[in-house]
């Protein structure tokens, strides 16, 4: 018997029956923007970004990330570290796109010299919104030695990606990741890397192939996350 | 001759006709709350905020922070340094209110076990909006060594208000400073620390001396403005 464990809006974890510190991760074909004001769902997603979190937890675990991954189940459903969820959302950004233009009137598209790493509290009923380091650990959600590691894990992952992305033609706009914490205190990267929580865009075109083609409806979500897996499988990472 | 340099919500500057190095800035009986949405004017604000300000900054003066304070002109004006204003608004918060609580769910009136210091960009057309160290590096807003020098300032600041508020039956719940920087790039806090910008509850009844009152048409604005010159005009600092 396994148990849902908790139910986002792109996936569920049930518990595991193999083992106690194991849990399911099943990935879900909806769709959802703006803080849930537009919902969808599109056949055949969940696959899609189950087989790219995949191939991206299994890469980072070759540059030694600690990750929540254990091993493929089937194509919706990876066995992962039964962790508990840090209620911190890490956004790491390369060129401004999405809510930061919108926040400070920055023109999307632009560069950033270095990436510019940010919190945001995991909290649908407030829009899960920016929190700064101060806030999060008076606030107790997580130590000051937990938000460091999980800075400097997000800048390094920052790299791989970065690199990973650049070889197959596309430019890593920005990305949101979760971190979770073993019975020990081993602080993991979790949820999932997709492009449901990374914007790619193609280096020569500019195109999306990332969650802005539902979100602001310019083109075909599905073909966008296939062309992401077909790029990534034909490379050699 | 002096020209109107700049005119914010409660207050103008002046060029000063004595040096080019300084300003005159004039205290308005304006209110204003919730990012211009209300709107008011109270006869005798200007002055009382002129005199708390100026209370303020000679008795930081007093523990070497350094202020643009120059001295007193009339019961409306101070001199000034004139000075390239950090468009960062920094906020330091002891006790949960305002926009805090309704960021991110938390009960009005929590008491942090430290400070929360946060900093908001100075731009009206997007509301202040929070905005964290990396951004503000990134962005050019200030660097990196000016954001630590502004944080480091606030939090002795804090320290020296909290203690003096505290003598006369005031708590220091939060309060907002903006800094500047002078030709020699030495920073020196800025803009005025009244009631418009620090709350301040009473530490028995827990009654609020600031714009809150205005904010929230909770008491007399004026009252409560008159009430703070009167405890700091008693106390000995």
């Amino acid at each position: 018997m396994t148990t849902l464990l908790y139910e986002g809006k792109a996936k569920k974890i049930f518990s595991s029956v193999e083992s106690p510190d194991c849990a399911t991760m099943y990935f879900k074909d909806d769709a959802t923007a703006f803080n849930n004001e537009k919902k969808s769902s599109f056949e055949g997603k969940g696959e899609l970004n189950c087989w790219i979190s995949q191939h991206m937890f299994q890469l980072l675990g070759h540059f030694h990330v600690p990750t929540h991954y254990v091993r493929g189940m089937d194509e919706r459903r990876l066995v992962v570290k039964l962790l508990e969820i840090i209620p911190i959302e890490v956004i790491c950004r390369n060129v401004a796109a999405g809510s930061f233009c919108k926040r400070y009137g920055i023109s999307h598209g632009k560069i950033f010299k270095s990436p510019i790493v940010e919190y945001c509290l995991k909290d649908d009923d407030f829009g899960d919104p920016l929190i700064n380091s101060d806030a999060v650990i008076v606030l107790g959600l997580a130590t000051r030695e937990d938000l460091k590691k999980m800075k400097d894990l997000t800048r390094k992952i920052n790299v791989i990606l970065h690199a990973v992305f650049r070889v197959v033609g596309l430019a890593l706009v920005d990305f949101k990741l979760e971190f979770g914490k073993d019975a020990e205190g081993n602080i993991y990267l979790a949820d999932e890397i997709c492009p449901d929580t990374v914007r790619l865009w193609d280096t020569d075109t500019g195109d999306s192939f990332d969650k802005d083609l539902y979100r602001y409806d310019t083109g075909d979500l599905l073909a966008g996350y296939k062309e992401v897996k077909r790029r990534l499988s034909h490379s050699w990472t």
